[in-house]
């Protein structure tokens, strides 16, 4: 490694040099989906940009163990106008099951995921395979005496925690100012206070998702989840924690509460967020009208979408900005990152088929550097994507004959290309079947025009030779009184 | 429906009227893999039989939960040359981790059961996420008196079961035979009888997976978990439970045992097993060198294979067989497949060129019947695989033109033989992209060769029609000095 990589972290608000506890290994958990509903492009983008950090991690040499969680916990109930004593009644067959639910948005979840070609992640723990691991952080922040038990339900007791901790540390925020905001003079249940969040929560008699714990029956609290399968997996100190900007607070912040409250010591070292997605400038939200399926942008079915937009092209949209930056999606910005795709793929292409030359008139051994460069100052990949953009051009320049690379600058240009446009950005190629075989369907008739032309002419060794040639290949060619057909047998 | 479905039933040895608990709801729990290894044939036959079943309840009018579980608790150990303080020392990021493997291994699982077109079930349960579901089981068994606790681990008391109920009703084993068998002098260890098993099993220092109980740190048994998490998505009675018939005896067995200790009553209405796979006469297994993964048949990977099989010639293998008869494999059944294959898929795509008549001059009324009746007696594949032949044999019947129907038995003859080819038996198009694209790519060639020749022969109106209308389909044709080369740009 020429220079090392920086991340920016949120706890010190600085871009750090990324220095892992016990190299060669990392260890990194991302907050993953809530299975209730349709993969948007928020889940692509939090899954891109760690996708990126997760494979260029592999390349500089770390081996990485990735664990994203699924929240599968969730708020599903009984209907309403059904009592207790009827839900009872229902066969358990009848009953509507969570996991159903959860597991149809999950297979839903990781087939977007592979059409966006993002690698899996080593594990992929559920939340509600984990309860007795949150238990026992309940159990460990009650022990601490952060923490009391209230009608069934475990709080999170903030103001003693912050006499002695910072909570807001993460985002900034001062216990006062919130509690000078939030504080109502009723309906804060049995909470003490209204900035408590809970840890472990009572289960109503609509909940269906329950399990029993020392203080009755419920189900635990979101921020629970992570800080209990973060330390199952990656020990009570581990390396990064990412997720979307929009959980910085609460839930990472009562994450970093819970494991200071547990085990006295914070858990992780580098905090990442990647910013928001807006639709045409404005946020996105069912309410408004613009929440957008990825399969309805793959498929182009949206009212507000021009066409369908193809997973790469999604992919290569959002890598186009900064993973802190906000990205603004539009038919007319999702066209251009299409074209500027389409010019780095016929860049590769070209340079498959580029022969080398004696000599090398150009000089392209700071390419791969400057690629590195972009991506160890906290994963640039729009100034990565300017630096193929400068190797495409070159590329131009070699197909047209204006300069030339012998043997060991061809390869490694390929190679430096190949890495970080396939490897590192994650672009694989975009499988147009459909269009292809349409286009080579036509040569075929092309073919058999050309052959009744000979016909007519009376050219019979063109006509003959068309016709066996095709045939030898696998085509099987019938004339019928309406022209001829054609087909390929299956190879 | 015709006729009722009948489904050969293990518990009572013989077939069975289908009638489901909650109709139109149906309850179905298949035994699905252990996570530590590659995905393999006995994998692939257990997948495609339960996957034909819930496809035809689907088809019939049923609403299916359909619960496969993944068993991930499995035996992995820390090394044996580290001792426990060693373990305790290393950093949780620095030590084998078991949830990882299974993540990989599953991944594994998914893609070659996508592959064979299997649907994905309803719930996937892994045993890790079910600990309290399966210590709850253990504690009713314990309150019922059918198990001991012996040094921190929990046995189920197969002798005090067997003297109030049957233990064997399922494989037709009789305890005092099995005891006469299996009984030793020494070894049985903490058991108290040799035919006792483990509910739950007390954690030795190597032991990675491991959570806190009322017994101590331990695991749970692996019958366990079949029980706790089919009664806990399909309740404590249901329809179908199914699984290869290598798990008859222990596995189901003891389910059946530890249901009825703990409720009172059987959980299941209907045992179905499908029958073993065998390889050229021979048992598969690793020590035999051939165990061959569903990977290494779709590649030709292996010594023992010709050639690649395409994961839809290993599912029309295996459903050429009924799945109560074992099936063998060998490159001549395979090839023998293949064909058979794509004589039924020909007669499909030749199906959908056919025009129909003013009149029909055969009879296809009964085959929808025939069909059913195939299916219905017990799922008999290889009996509806042969009506799909009946009807391939009208299909070339109807296309060399000495017979005809008309637009309605035309439209029935489609409905039927893409009902049972494709959404039944879940055969999916075979898409041998690789292989047609190098035939359309040889087609290509020859178009440019009859351009050469053209040209040669001073036929210049040819030589430009070719390359005219190529470029206007989307290739690009470039003469050098090495001949002519081209490529289609991307449509």
């Amino acid at each position: 490694m020429e220079q090392p990589l920086y991340i920016y972290n949120t706890l010190s608000g600085k871009k750090e040099s990324f220095q892992p506890l016990h190299p060669p290994k990392v260890g990194m958990y991302v907050c993953g989906p809530t299975v209730y509903g349709e993969p948007h492009l928020g889940h692509a983008r939090s899954a891109i940009t760690f996708d990126v950090l997760f494979r260029y991690l592999r390349y500089i040499g770390y081996d990485v163990r990735y664990v994203r969680n699924i929240t599968d916990v969730g708020h599903l109930v009984n209907d309403a106008d059904e009592g207790e004593d009827k839900i009872a009644r229902k066969a358990r067959l009848e009953q509507l099951e969570p996991m159903e639910v959860a597991q149809f948005y999950l297979n839903s979840y990781h087939s977007r995921m592979d059409d966006l070609n993002i690698l899996r992640p080593s594990i992929e723990p559920q939340a509600s395979g984990h309860i007795i691991e949150q238990i026992a952080l309940a159990e460990e922040i009650l022990a601490a005496g952060f923490a009391y038990v209230s009608d069934g339900s475990v709080y999170f007791d903030v103001e003693k925690y912050n006499q002695k901790h910072h909570y807001g540390i993460l985002s900034g925020r001062n216990l006062e100012d919130m509690l000078g905001s939030t504080r109502k003079l009723d309906g804060q249940g049995d909470k003490r206070n209204q900035a408590d969040f809970a840890i472990w929560k009572k289960a109503q008699p609509e909940h269906i998702m329950r399990w029993p714990s020392p203080w009755g029956e419920g189900f635990p609290g979101w921020h629970c989840e992570c800080t209990a399968m973060g330390r199952k997996y990656l020990g009570s100190r581990f390396d990064i924690h990412g997720g979307g900007l929009d959980l910085l607070f609460p839930h990472h912040e009562c994450e970093i509460a819970q494991a200071v409250a547990a085990q006295g010591s914070e858990m992780v070292s580098f905090w990442m967020h990647n910013n928001m997605i807006t639709l045409n400038g404005q946020k996105m939200g069912k309410s408004l009208g613009n929440a957008i399926s990825l399969e309805q942008f793959f498929k182009g079915e949206h009212q507000l979408l021009e066409k369908p937009y193809s997973p790469m092209s999604i992919r290569f949209f959002i890598l186009q900005a900064h993973y802190r930056n906000p990205a603004d999606f539009s038919n007319e910005a999702l066209q251009a990152s299409e074209k500027a795709l389409a010019r780095l793929t016929d860049a590769w292409e070209n340079l498959l088929g580029l022969k080398p030359a004696e000599q090398s008139s150009i000089d392209i051994s700071t390419l791969r550097g400057k690629c590195a460069e972009a991506m160890n100052d906290d994963l640039n990949t729009p100034v990565l994507i300017a630096c193929l953009f400068d190797a495409a051009r070159i590329i131009n320049t070699l197909k047209d004959g204006d300069a030339s690379l012998n043997e060991a600058d061809m390869k490694e240009l390929q190679d430096v290309y190949h890495t970080y446009f396939h490897n590192i950005l994650g672009i694989k190629e975009n499988n147009s079947t459909a269009a292809n075989a349409n286009a080579y369907a036509k040569a075929v008739d092309l073919l058999l025009s050309i052959r009744s032309q000979a016909k007519a002419n009376k050219d019979w060794a063109t006509s003959d030779r068309i016709r066996n040639e095709l045939s030898a290949i696998g085509f099987e060619i019938k004339d019928t009184k309406d022209g001829v057909e054609w087909k390929l047998n299956r190879q």
